[in-house]
């Protein structure tokens, strides 16, 4: 963790007889692609450090992989390159009973970090020979240690959720780009190649939250990858007609788009399937919006909105202006033929979330002038920049407008004609799957023409919208979606677990708790999507966990730096303890049976 | 042909041995029902008259069916009743070689004929009985000749197009209508209970034609029946949350939607198929309002305009407003999310057909005042009678900005981003089926996202709309749509040879005339949809093989009750001759390949 690029491992070896021993290690670059080969122009170099080095296909990026070794023992080494990887050859004579003790040093470095990577790889290998193993285990605990202390949740009364939820933690911390100021999460992080690497709403609406809550820099990270990809929103919109920013389901390097729009295999036929999440989900670029304002509500900290972070707010809301739809005859202003985080249900109109986020996001284009009150000529000079004085007229027609139609109390339509689907149970729904791999979305899936759906949806959009729905009315909801909800998603369980604490029932949102925290921990989730394996670990649900732990169970909320709690411990949990970070500041919460308190850490 | 509810038919048997014969016959109630039994509460009386008589399902209307026999010879009869019919045994003994013949009449009645159906059908049975056989024999050919008087083509120089287009004819007007007020043509006639003995839009624009030009008042009856089911059209509109008249798309008795939102069967799964033909295929609406203008331009007879007629497609216009979208920050009219002729691209925007019919249907709205511009009071009233004023002024500002944009000599997009679609040939597609009885159409179809089209879409605009298309243009988009289409509906070939003639190649025309023209005749056609058998006669492309021959090769146009012509005769043909009614009168037009003349019948 001291330093990302490198990995050290040690192997001690015993033999039940004496012998003459052999091992081989070395860089095998006879990998799996996802997709294809990603990596061509391989060369091999031998000598103390090992080298493999590639370009990648697509932008000729190279690629340095070096290895170096220690033997604290008597041995011969040869050295020797293949067609797929280079070699070193370890001989030594093993007694019975002896340990033999290797140390391997591996580096990794791209095009990206420096234009040699190989040297860079080449000297990182030598050092930690010279460094020693034990000086890289010192390091590397010692950067562990200064993460857990202002991440770690230390959780009483239940053995098993304190355990998934640190460990949810440390896959988060793993991979969070600590090395890069604007780079994002991918949504199977880094122990896979499903998804292609990319980045989703899973990185603004589960991953940003607690990083903007005990370190706030990585936050400030994520957002920037949004900022500095914005030419690519840009260029996906216009590509469709539409102006402004619509940002990428699945966002590659550079912002460009890497959802394709066929994304499940039919089962039946073996032939892809069109979805629409590349070009319907559109509720992608108020999800990014929606974060950039919370950082800045969160942590007081307007640099980020001044630094790029109020264009994509205007450009998104632009977005959302030229891909409204009003009706001839009356003056109903519509998001039509999209979809929502229930993507089993596509090409829908009006649905609420969507239309609550594009609301929103429109509603916070008009909202920046405020935030630079005492300078206006940030806003102003955006204003003439991007040409927004019309825009900014018609936002402020169309954004009361266009928010779903909401009566407290009542059940919130999903969207247009949700109701008359056909309303069947869930084990209905599944009664009906003719092969376990199948799709249950798209327009003839089982789920498609019922009202059971993938994912928190209406109930994600009370989540993160709670001051506009009485408990009453998140209540009713709850109950009406919750049994219709199959969870296809690692995305589903924290919204619905947030909102259950909302209501005040922390039972309810414990088995979702437990669910979510121990996705990775104890293996489960979902493997297939039709043809396709989307295995590998749940970023998105480690975010949840501690979400719903902290703003869920101990009711954390910030607001400028202020924090207020409104705990809602379930039974199973004694007491949560907790590191935030606010204004540059750390300090501990406590929330037990009895109460709770915030002390700042000496 | 004189008497719909009778059924002659004579029988004469010779036998090579002699003995006792022995001959039932009666009336079996033991018949197959699409989509579950069609009657109930059966009955049945013998006599020298038998009777079955049942009440339908869902109505509760009374049939009847009566039967009489007469035989020539010495015999003795008995009769029976079983579970499922009534019947009569006929013994007598036989000489071989002597002839011995048995007449039987049929008579069938329903309770929209007589409160007492079965009175009916026994009355005509005896009355048969006493007329016999010869006399019935003699009326229904009288009829006949009647018939062919007016409709009858004579066609030289192909023996075998002559037979088939006869035979089309003898097709449609032996389901003709001719009994009733108001009355259409189901898309299978007759034939068959394949789509339910609904009526589609192939009565407007495939039946229409030949029933204006040589018999207007069966015309006027297929357009009474829209007129007189306009309340269904107008409940249809406001249960998808319209205004106006948005027509069945299978209208069905009272003009109640028949179609289903399922109408196609998945072959792998065996699913219903969630198809958008119903609710989305709009351009229903438009199609009957330009068969009541036709009407209207081609006899001059305003009256059944003023008749209802002119209440629809104010209807349908209105209709059309309510289901148009203006782009929130553009001045962009849109149809969004709809159907085309083209069923094998569903959930489309901007159809060129249909926003076209649309923008003609709103058009048509505004042209009702000069049409009765001597006689205001029947527009004013029908204003004020349906609170129009406003929808008039909206419509005058909409209908100009939803006309497809037409550059003349490029090709018409059939819809927005067809072009983007993959240009593959149908051979392709072909290849790529893996059940000859999977549907082409619906979202993961092999044709959905190709260009390849189940029939024809930007050409029968084209073919309906001649005067906005220069000829360039027409064989522009000729040559480019023509290869790109399935004709895998009997409606597609009509509109490629009538555009064919157009640019001055019938030759290019003939083989889609003889396709069209044969398929009754030679059968052949598409028999299953999916697991769904679509089989029957096709009176859409009976009428289509007469608007070839008349309106195509003969270049028939008639405004106002003037006729002209612009022959383009094909090789294969040397003369045609066809009778017309106009005003009441009929005229002889004879075209060969020196010229034309047309003569008033003496």
């Amino acid at each position: 963790m001291a330093q990302p690029h490198l990995l050290a491992s040690r192997l001690t070896l015993a033999f039940k007889a004496g012998g003459e021993a052999e091992l081989l290690t070395g860089i095998s670059t006879d990998i799996w692609d996802i997709n294809g080969p990603h990596l061509n122009d391989f060369s091999y170099k031998t000598g103390p450090v090992l080298m493999a080095e590639a370009r990648t296909c697509e932008h000729g990026i190279p690629v340095a992989v070096a290895q170096s070794a220690h033997c604290d023992f008597a041995c011969e080494e040869s050295r020797e390159t293949t067609d797929a990887g280079v070699y070193r050859r370890i001989r030594f004579s093993a007694k019975a009973g002896e340990p033999y003790t290797v140390t391997l040093f591996a580096a990794v470095y791209t095009g990206i970090d420096d234009p040699e990577p190989g040297k860079l790889a080449s000297v990182l290998c030598e050092k930690a020979l010279t460094d020693g193993f034990s000086y890289c285990l010192f390091a590397h605990k010692k950067a562990w240690d200064e993460i857990w202390k202002h991440s770690a949740v230390e959780l009483t009364g239940c053995e098993e959720a304190a355990q998934a939820l640190n460990a949810s933690l440390y896959h988060l911390h793993s991979i969070a780009p600590r090395h890069a100021r604007a780079l994002s999460i991918p949504a199977r992080g880094l122990s896979g190649q499903t998804y292609k690497g990319a980045v989703f709403w899973d990185s603004e609406i589960f991953l940003f939250p607690v990083f903007v809550h005990t370190e706030p820099d990585l936050a400030k990270a994520l957002l920037r990858y949004r900022i500095e990809t914005l030419p690519g929103a840009l260029k996906k919109a216009s590509e469709y007609g539409f102006r402004g920013a619509f940002y990428p389901w699945e966002s590659q390097e550079g912002g460009t788009e890497g959802c394709s729009d066929y994304n499940v295999t039919d089962v039946f036929t073996h032939r892809p399937v069109r979805t629409y999440f590349r070009d319907k989900q559109i509720h992608i670029s108020g999800d990014i919006a929606y974060a950039l304002w919370r950082y800045y509500e969160i942590t007081g900290d307007r640099s980020l909105l001044r630094d790029g972070g109020a264009e994509v707010i205007m450009q998104c809301a632009r977005f959302y202006l030229s891909r409204a739809h009003r009706r001839v005859d009356r003056d109903k202003v519509e998001l039509l033929d999209v979809v929502g985080p229930d993507e089993y249900h596509e090409r829908v109109n009006n649905n609420a979330f969507t239309n609550q986020m594009a609301a929103h996001c429109m509603s916070l284009a008009l909202k920046l002038a405020e935030v630079f009150e005492d300078d206006p000529g940030v806003i102003e000079e955006l204003v003439k920049k991007l040409d927004y004085e019309e825009d900014l007229k018609l936002i402020k027609e169309i954004a009361p407008k266009l928010h779903p139609a909401i009566t407290q109390g009542a059940v919130v339509e999903q969207f247009d004609g949700y109701f008359q689907l056909e309303d069947c149970t869930l084990d209905t729904v599944r009664s009906r799957v003719l092969d376990e791999r199948e799709y249950w979305g798209t327009n003839n899936g089982v789920a498609a023409h019922t009202r059971i759906i993938k994912q928190a949806d209406v109930i994600a959009m009370m989540a993160l919208f709670p001051e506009l729905f009485s408990d009453e009315t998140v209540e009713r909801n709850w109950r009406f979606y919750e049994p219709r909800t199959e969870h296809g998603s690692s995305l589903s369980a924290c919204m619905y677990a947030l909102t259950a604490c909302r209501i005040n029932r922390p039972d309810l949102a414990w088995e979702y708790f437990m669910r979510t925290a121990s996705i990775d921990f104890a293996g489960g989730g979902k493997h297939w999507a039709g043809d396709i394996y989307i295995g590998g670990t749940h970023p998105a649900a480690n975010g949840g966990a501690w979400m719903i732990a902290v703003l869920g169970f101990a009711g954390l909320s910030v607001k400028n730096g202020e924090i207020s709690l409104n705990p809602r411990l379930p039974k199973q949990i004694k007491s949560l303890r907790f590191p935030v970070t606010l204004k540059g500041k750390r300090v501990t919460v406590t929330v037990t049976e009895d109460g709770w308190n915030v002390k700042p850490d000496s």
